[in-house]
């Protein structure tokens, strides 16, 4: 017997979605095969947010998103992470057979360590939070038995430990309570560049937002740094941002005319405004439906309340077993 | 104005209830004032047993003993801390603004990486739960807005800890949302010995149970060490543990009397029937309602449910402050 893959990914809340966000990760999730379970990691967001009223408007700027872009969350379950009381639960149960030893190893953690050589302690400005999340990530894949968990390569050691954990514990523990998850690391994932010509991101701060308004969009359009050749002269589309940008959201046959044009030597100023049509009229009616459902936190909270009781519908049982395994179970 | 204080007090789940425990801890937190909040504390009890069913088993046992002992909880807030998600929702909120240099100066962790001087790695052996559960202490502590919480020495720094995390999220997130706690050290607290003459302790081996039966009791009671003096010969009630065992369940001047006999030569065994009686007088008719408790788990597991249910009532509007002072609130 075979059954489809239970794929999960996990959305930090600290930013506005831009255009490396969609084509990277929201579109080829929402075009995904399998069973898909898609959250708002917003116990995350804590670890290097202090500032509430950016979680609380990323939170609500990502969910608008794969909303107004189609999710169909009668296929996903979409959720707060913050909803699922089950994930702090067993965060601190897996906290109890994870070896410090192991956190000792996180990528992060050792950065943060490396940037202190000088300071006295290397332990300096690194809070708990740095310091053991990759067991809350452990929690948030493990809960929900994921088998596929779409990743960067810089991600796969969470994954690692994740599997780790869940070793440790069903070992302990003497069952097979927990689903050993994949890292997914996909070589295709398509990978923007933004402004500068650097990978678009938000600690680069060269992003456009996804849902900018048409007025932004131009102007941020027209910002792309670009070489100096004149209109006529012929352009190459290796390494070029604009060309990159507009294949993410082109047709093959659509990609190839666009080449045959640098070939002739198409204007960087035409091809900006090429660039904007062919953005704009993909993302429009999105655009449009977003605003609407920012301003329908109501319906947005309802969704997201449906998806949490679905979310814990899942988690329920295994919970249950592994309460049950630890010696937590109710008395009777 | 003023109000009662709110004491609370957590009792690790991994053992059965001793003569120790009651003297020390039981007696003096049921008969005490102020409001009182008592938990099991079997989150805890996770990060040194993983044995299930002593976990469980002493789960009942220790409720049972409370119960039968004439818990009034009515008055007292009493419930299993795994019945709260909202201990380990805090727990991660207080993980993120919890400095790890706060963990690593934490008395259980450093000696065990004292244990591991000779080991290559310091943090051998050492597990995640061990090394942060100061947080999950502090999350007990905080959420009930505990202001004294009753410790032994050793357990001042978690209080201290609890403060410090408490304030620091009160600072990141300008506004007194947590009570800085109090410990609690009294001096008056009686520590009993043990049958070998140390402290009755779990880990020495050297305990009678409180509710152990009768014939098990008055064994016990005869394997308690005393010198070698004969009947007849003037003892001395200083650091004798059967005096000290008969002061702890008698009035001062049935305490007198016996020192009066003491001086007149008691002999060891007819002392020790003594010392059954009067504790099996006292004990026996709990002893019953605790056997009784035990053969009843539903009824226990009823009165956890609404002693978690008055717990959550009591922790909802901190949690909804808190979550909305992090950025985690709803959206309407």
């Amino acid at each position: 017997m075979t059954s489809k893959p239970r794929i999960l990914t996990g959305i930090t809340t600290t930013g506005t979605p831009h255009l490396g966000n969609y084509i990277g990760a929201i579109r080829p999730a929402i075009q995904a095969e399998g069973q898909a379970f898609y959250f708002l990691a917003d116990l995350h967001a804590l670890i290097k947010c202090q500032d509430a009223s950016r979680i609380m408007q990323s939170r609500r700027e990502i969910a608008a998103t794969w909303l107004a872009l189609g999710l169909d969350t009668d296929q996903a379950v979409f959720y707060r992470q913050s909803d699922i009381p089950e994930i702090p639960e067993l965060t601190w149960m897996l906290t109890c057979v994870c070896a410090k030893g192991l956190m000792n190893r996180a990528h992060a953690y050792k950065a943060a360590v490396q940037e202190n050589q000088q300071a006295q302690d290397p332990d300096k400005g690194v809070t708990m939070g740095l310091y053991s999340y990759p067991i809350l990530m452990a929690a948030d894949i493990l809960l929900f038995k994921a088998d596929q968990v779409p990743v960067g390569r810089d991600q796969i050691q969470h994954i690692e430990m994740a599997r780790d954990i869940a070793g440790r514990f069903n070992h302990l523990y003497q069952g097979d309570y927990f689903v050993l998850p994949n890292a997914q690391v996909d070589a295709q994932v398509e990978i923007l560049n933004g402004l500068d010509g650097r990978k678009m991101s938000k600690s680069y701060n060269n992003t456009i937002p996804l849902f900018a308004s048409e007025k932004q969009l131009l102007k941020l359009i027209r910002k792309i740094k670009t070489n100096s050749l004149e209109p006529g002269e012929p352009k190459t589309t290796e390494d070029c941002t604009l060309f990159q940008l507009y294949s993410a959201f082109s047709t093959q046959a659509e990609i190839e005319a666009m080449a045959t044009r640098y070939a002739e030597g198409i204007g960087w100023g035409e091809m900006k405004n090429v660039l904007f049509e062919q953005i704009n009229r993909q993302l429009a009616p999105a655009r449009e439906e977003y605003q609407r459902l920012l301003e329908a936190p109501d319906y947005i909270e309802q969704v997201l309340q449906k998806g949490a009781e679905k979310a814990r519908f899942y988690a329920a049982p295994l919970m249950d077993e592994v309460r049950q395994a630890v010696g937590l179970g109710k008395f009777i």
